[in-house]
């Protein structure tokens, strides 16, 4: 499984690209595989190919009125099917032993 | 104001990293700064110098036993004291017009 | 066209991931696309499904034997055929105005 | 030492960037620290701090004409004096065995 967070967003719109960013997180949600918006992008959980289509459409739906486009994406595949897009942060939390922003708890 | 997010791992140190990232977020919690631990990363909000100064510390904390580490950031900056670590993910969920993961409302 | 900029790398194969990367690079020179490896990844230029077929192709070379994945991309996307790989760097060149290391004169 | 590559670009100044990436470079330049330019970014080698400090004085050239400045950083530690700017690359070229597009032999 494959955790893939990316920022995806136009050139030459202006310095608030709030409106691209919504259009791709309509993208996202309607694509049926978990994912979690936060304020930096997007974490989106899936098989390789699953995950780089659903970056794939954002750019699809950015493109037509968009002629320069920027993108950032950090991978972490790991092998199997168990599913960590909570668990991570989780652990994480366990280890230090108290509630962290952003974890489980808070 | 300036929103870092970034992810720090040791290389050579198995697979398995997250006792070395819980040793990050002892370091972030403890900066006073606001943050928001994810699965891909945490982000950290405050004035460049701040941030930058959270990274250093996160470094520090791993260089004793660490030969060698990766590190990816993204940051953004906008002007002004208006802080934006909640405020970002509000605002395309409202422009989206119904609850995200990842949201407010989640 | 886009220009892709990545790097990946396994987790817990130790500290030096040459070998790994190495794998990549034939995987990358053989796709006939235009690329630059440089310290800290490789860039590769062609259009969206181009470039990140490469990214896949590494990825499928690196799977056999590697459990965890990481992977690092930088996209720009700029509409039109004009190819930039160079261009972009003798541009920054010009308008600095003297020979920068990296750039065409150097 | 630290091999670290960033692309750092304001938002909101239209679709060519390349004034501001140039302003950068006179910073990098300036600093007396090995540096490399490619197509998509700037990697430069030398002490944590010393890099970072690059890396804030190119953030101190751009903001007062800039309200919103995004930044992409991805930093390779490894303990120790070997600078590895070059050596990196002819490593992958020589683990190949044939000239690579950027490699030493190119």
């Amino acid at each position: 499984m494959v955790l893939l967070d990316f920022s995806m967003s136009p050139m030459g719109k202006g310095e608030s690209v709030a409106p691209y960013v919504a259009r791709c997180l309509e993208v996202i949600a309607a694509s049926g595989l978990d994912y979690r918006l936060h304020s930096m992008g997007t974490t989106v959980e899936g098989e390789w190919d699953q995950v780089f289509a659903v970056v794939q459409r954002c750019f699809e739906a950015l493109r037509p009125d968009c002629d320069r486009i920027s993108c950032n994406i950090r991978v972490d595949y790991r092998k199997g099917n168990v599913r960590r897009i909570e668990s991570k942060v989780k652990h994480v939390e366990e280890l230090v032993g108290r509630p962290l922003k952003g974890g489980g708890a808070s």
